[in-house]
């Protein structure tokens, strides 16, 4: 019987155990890299996006973003991000004429170009660099331009869910969704 | 004591319990589509995929494939798609000038076009097409090209490994990746 406890409370204990945090900081401040973000929700690709018109190119690359699955979840109940939320930018170089696709463009080689956190422990939303491969990225200064636009233009909470098909509606719904992202 | 060990015991079959079966049929032998198919593992986006070379488009859709996590975790480990493996085939419309998006293109709305089930109790691979929207999928003749022609190109076991980036290491080093593939 006491056994039996023993295992029940073990299996609660498993149960009961958060995922791993996906914030990690080494001691000089840098974000590790969250081994398993392949695994977490995929919010939408992009292929070449620019906020420049004259920046189109030959073979442009395919922009993933994953979140960490707490975060989602709160989403789709909120419309709003919650602390420790973990956006992550993965570039991936893009293709034709791979096997038998002899049209359209496909995902090749890649890696982590930034990751976007929101971390009240830390001052709110930050973004992280990462070098190609790094296994973990270094803090962009808060005076460069990405937090800026990010804020000026960001539909919800500084992020652009505009550019995420399946949260537009959920952040309509809940009152959260910024005309500015229009 | 009897309490925490029922409190326990309850823990215990909250953790033990599987994920709902990705697999639902209707009576007729439709394929239910998988409602939480957007929090499965991404494989990969490619946009405008086609295999003729006279097919481009001005607006091409973009592909995003998901795989079932069960599925996913199996095919870390072993290199082949274990029974039950069910991959998704969403289509979404592309679009450019949205937003603060000034080139390349972004996703917005889509919807399931093919699910692809590997079932040993309804002889292996099979695949159901979906209607824009539909609930459920018919399965396509088994007669249909899209048979041979995975069987014939696909890299792994009538899949198309070849274009998920993170799963053609894995084939490769487990053995299970099929050179017409390449």
């Amino acid at each position: 019987m006491k056994r039996m406890l023993l295992i029940g409370l073990g299996w609660a204990m498993i149960a009961m155990a958060q995922p791993g945090d996906p914030l990690r900081y080494t001691k000089s401040g840098n974000l590790v890299l969250p081994a398993d973000y392949r695994e977490w929700i995929f919010l939408s690709s992009g292929i070449g996006m620019a906020y420049t018109s004259d920046a189109s190119s030959a073979n442009p690359p395919f922009e993933n973003v994953f979140v960490n699955p707490s975060a989602y979840r709160a989403f789709l109940k909120t419309g709003s991000w919650p602390d420790k939320t973990v956006l992550v930018l993965e570039l991936r170089a893009s293709e034709s004429q791979v096997s038998i696709n002899k049209n359209g463009r496909v995902q090749t080689t890649g890696s982590v170009g930034e990751i976007h956190v929101k971390d009240a422990s830390r001052g709110e939303w930050a973004f992280y660099r990462f070098a190609k491969g790094a296994p973990e990225g270094t803090l962009i200064p808060k005076t460069e331009n990405c937090y800026s636009c990010h804020e000026q233009n960001g539909a919800v909470d500084t992020t652009f869910v505009q550019f995420y098909p399946t949260l537009i509606d959920v952040a309509k719904s809940k009152g959260t969704f910024k005309k500015t992202g229009e």
